[in-house]
């Protein structure tokens, strides 16, 4: 059979096809992302997931005028594919190559810049509301998993949507779980629909079923009409929906193009909110991620024809250390507690969670109740563990502020993923960390360097008796050769507060640097001697309180030279100004770090490298310096 | 008769008192509620609308092992009045004394010092999930508003909750309105409930109701129940929270004590979530209060006797001026969205609401919807102006930062009460958004010192095309001698980007000032030049990006010395070191602002002076570092 994909220029390109015809365009969709993802990575058991939704969407919408908005936008890969990006998609996740979301410079058809859940319904209706006060015409859609229901800001979105009775349609892509199972009532409510009735609706029913809950329409959000309302729950699953005024389709198998085309066309005929539940397998069509969708949410290169990973990684990732040194901490001590937001398996508390399941808490995709959830754990005594993405966290900045920090509450904040994490680009990176939360009072900042520090960095954490402290570490393997299990092996130190320690002695730069980036100083000071300049390179280990006698020091040099790979706008380097602002001796500052602009995606080391955070470059522009 | 609620010296008290006593007592605290605000200001309407919840809590639960977790907390007044501060609580916000909201180092029946909306229920779920750990037998209790419920937060706590079968209890205060009437779909439910049968509740159909719904118990929120479930959404009102798996209770006239007590001791004897819902009044039993509880939800001084406000406020708020600024730009212009979260008053935008219905939103109590909303409309075309109190926006971090920023959206951000706002105290005052604006890319900061630099800084922020322009400024008056009303008469200009103005020269200092600083710096001015020491002024005007050229101008002196009403740490005086790093020019730069503490409430001027941000203590502070 002739390659139906390599003539699917634009979305326009479906509407010749045959439901035959779809469903072979959905086969080659699946080859081609398995092709791609298992040469670059990507995410890719909820794309497989997600085909025939975006095949029937895009069947029955115009999405060069009407707009598609993504929630995560990880779902995104076969939309791509359909519009125009089949040839370029083999760059997938490369540097200047096509992101893993939805990008507006990329196509017409990408509506937002996606990236992190639960924004898809207050984009869609903020796109609705510009729509109507134009007096225009165009159809507005998002797109949302069931894990990211779960987010607060959905909800919060739902809850307008309702009220207003804006004209959308929400499909629900409901797959059952998360990146890990999904958790929350919500969840279980969802159960409680998908068994309710079979989920095969044919078109008959779901015309039949828009059209008793259009008679109700508007009215019924009015408080008159209790009665009806009462009659409605017997005979409508999704009464939750409905109980915020948003008319409920489904479920619908959202594998089946032909009755989601029915149910779109529906939703797209009703004026006013319409929720679309599609049932939907993650990892759909191949095997391995069918069988095993969690290992393959987010993968990286893999054999296709097995799906096992293609390399093997030898060394510890932070990840590693951090979960074996939690699990060796919480042997010893019962009232350690840990919080995950959807993320058992990312964050490393997999293992926690199976040794102590009753002091692990996976909230699903809600970041603000963890961090407030935590608040209350350390309240009563407990010593909250709470772990999550740098680049997450950023959603519970308000609860860190007033929940956590203002009531110098014991809690502590373990962010994976920190500065600058590679392929799922800007709204990943987890480069403002350093700049938010050094700003709160109380708060202490641990940047670990290697194993070592990490793991007797989370000591400390735990051990601090008062007030919040937040561990970051990035991305990737530990520097060094870490022992196999160094975390469970050796013995965990105290890092005495605030205080950092000298790696290397020299007279003409001193070089402060922040986890990550102490490998990086090393290399440049090497560099720099080899130029006849010598470096001091301190590992500064805290953020938060910066060593004051180590800066004071750094100080008696000709340049002092801040290295972190977070935002240098508020970051470290701006606590060392801040140190040295009225101080006796004040050589200049060099700060080197994350630029004040959007970084994109590409790998870690192809990034760090086109922000000059690399050894050649460091040197050079201390020798500028110098010399200037 | 006797006044008994002198002899109230601790909750237990109350048990020897009779219904009728309980009435009485009740009637008591609303006069001390009046005499106290009406000399002290304060959040009225809501905490007269909470006495009896709150007697009844205290009458069946005992808080000093229980746990009573206030949401926001400015319905804690009556509950403090029972907890041994009645004497102290004519120091309500004065600095020193009584804050208005729960505070732990006040009382022991204090279990969280609450102050923004819809954390209580996550804080109550690690209360008791810590309880459970413990196998301890404490009851806990978080009271929260109508209003409340819309907050995103509250939402993912309902979904835990309801998932884990969380013991504990949530006393739903519905005053059908938050600050100003509530909205959205869910308040739109929660009216259906209240019309769906008569809300006084006997003890029998209290008792017989929790009996049903105890049957299902846990099962509830099974699959197997689907029956069941649809028998029960025709008996029982609240299904929304059922469906959550949350046992529903109510609706119950929330003044009726001894209903509430009936209602409040079968919850406590329930296994598992309860949420009892509670009908009141806000502003119950103070007419003026009752009449116009929107005006009287946070008052100044006021005539107890009629309710009038006590001073005539002769001069303009920053708050006015921006209002009629707005409304002077949305003529002008029909692409302008004003968007606000629940403080249309508040915000000064119930003049655009008026004149402008469609463009303006008001999402309720939902910060982070609120600035995706903006982003949704933005990227349709529309130029939305989020107005949201600076400590607020902090909810919306991560939207500011992923939806906006990122994608380089214009959206206007406005920032009402920056700074310090006085008597709210640390939850409310709004030091920290020049930190956290500062490192996101893309983000411009306007603080403007005056009624015209705000009424620019609007134009400017609106005429700017690409990307995201946050405008900060505090509660209370503009300094000066503000026309009548500028804003709408004086034809607006428009302030070169990043470009700030001298206002003063000398040699020996330059000040650089920000926002409402500007006064202070040249109050100190005058003062060192008494002294004999000539400093420069500048209103910087720009927080990001910063007047590049004036920096290095001021760095010609002998001192530099940066003013701001933020949080020293990473805030805009930080931007200046940041300039000045590598500067051929490095004098010592003196940042003046807001300390790394949390601060307390009292009033602006005390606070200011506490933190040493007037002009003898700025004078002083130059005069040693000059002389250092």
């Amino acid at each position: 059979m002739p390659s139906l994909l390599k003539n699917i220029e634009r979305p326009d390109d479906l509407r010749a096809l045959t439901v035959e015809e779809l469903k072979q365009l959905a086969k080659e969709i699946r080859q081609r992302l398995v092709e791609v993802t298992a040469k670059n990575g990507g995410h890719l058991a909820s794309s497989l997931g997600a085909v025939e939704i975006i095949l029937a969407l895009h069947s029955v919408f115009d999405f060069s005028s009407d707009r598609l908005v993504f929630d995560v936008g990880h779902q995104s890969y076969a939309h791509k594919l359909i519009t125009g990006r089949n040839a370029a998609f083999d760059t997938l996740r490369c540097f200047g190559g096509i992101s893993g979301f939805p990008k507006r410079q990329e196509s017409i058809y990408d509506a937002h810049d996606s990236g992190h859940a639960s924004d898809s319904l207050s984009i869609a209706c903020g796109l609705a509301k510009a729509r109507d006060l134009d007096a225009d015409h165009r159809e507005i859609v998002a797109l949302i998993g069931d894990a990211s229901l779960s987010g607060g800001l959905a909800f919060e979105a739902l809850n307008q949507i309702g009220h207003d009775q804006c004209d959308l349609t929400i499909v629900l892509n409901d797959n059952e779980m998360s990146i890990s199972p999904s958790v929350g009532a919500l969840s279980l409510y969802l159960g409680r629909v998908r068994m309710s009735r079979p989920y095969r609706v044919t078109r008959d029913t779901v015309e039949g079923g828009l059209e008793r809950i259009g008679r109700a329409g508007r009215a019924l959000v009015s408080a008159g009409e209790a009665a009806k309302s009462s009659f409605k729950k017997l005979v409508v699953p999704g009464m939750f929906f409905e109980d915020m005024g948003i008319k409920y389709l489904g479920p619908i198998d959202g594998h089946a193009v032909s009755d989601m085309i029915s149910a779109f066309n529906a939703a797209r005929n009703y004026r006013g909110p319409v929720l679309v539940h599609t049932i939907t397998q993650k990892g759909r069509g191949y095997a391995p991620a069918a069988a095993c969708p969690e290992a393959f949410h987010g993968v990286s290169c893999y054999d296709p024809a097995t799906g096992a990973a293609a390399t093997q990684n030898t060394r510890q990732t932070y990840t590693q250390v951090f979960s074996s040194s939690l699990l060796a901490e919480a042997r010893r001590d019962n009232d350690i507690v840990a919080i995950t937001a959807a993320m058992p398996a990312g964050t490393g508390l997999d293992g926690f969670a199976a040794a102590f399941p009753r002091r692990f808490i996976d909230v699903g995709i809600a970041e603000e109740h963890a961090v407030a959830l935590a608040a209350g754990l350390a309240l009563a005594g407990k010593k909250p563990v709470v772990v999550i993405y740098s680049s997450f966290l950023q959603r519970a900045f308000d609860q860190l502020a007033v929940d956590v920090a203002l009531q110098n509450l014991h809690v502590v904040l373990c962010l994976d993923r920190s500065g600058l994490v590679g392929e799922d680009g800007a709204t990943h990176h987890g480069v403002l960390d350093l700049a938010y939360l050094r700003s709160l009072p109380s708060m202490r900042i641990i940047a670990p360097s290697d194993a070592a520090s990490l793991r007797d960095g989370l000591h400390t954490a735990l051990t601090l008796s008062d007030g919040p402290v937040a561990i970051r570490y990035p991305r990737g393997c530990v520097p060094g050769s870490a022992p196999e299990d160094l975390a469970t092996n050796g013995k965990p130190s105290l890092l005495p507060l605030g205080q950092a320690r000298q790696l290397r002695q020299g007279q003409d730069v001193a070089l402060l640097a922040l986890g990550k980036m102490v490998t990086l100083a090393q290399a440049s000071a090497k560099l720099l001697a080899a130029q006849g300049i010598e470096a001091s390179v301190y590992d500064m280990l805290w953020a938060k309180p910066v060593d004051a006698a180590v800066v004071a020091e750094a100080a008696q040099t000709r340049l002092v030279v801040t290295l972190e790979d977070g935002t240098i706008t508020g970051g470290f380097g701006s606590a060392v100004l801040e140190m040295l602002a009225t101080a006796p001796q004040r050589p200049p500052v060099l700060t080197l770090g994350i630029p004040d602009v959007p970084i994109s995606h590409g790998s870690q080391e192809c990034l760090f490298e086109q922000i000059g955070l690399i050894p050649e470059r460091v040197a050079s522009r201390i020798h500028e310096h110098l010399n200037a």
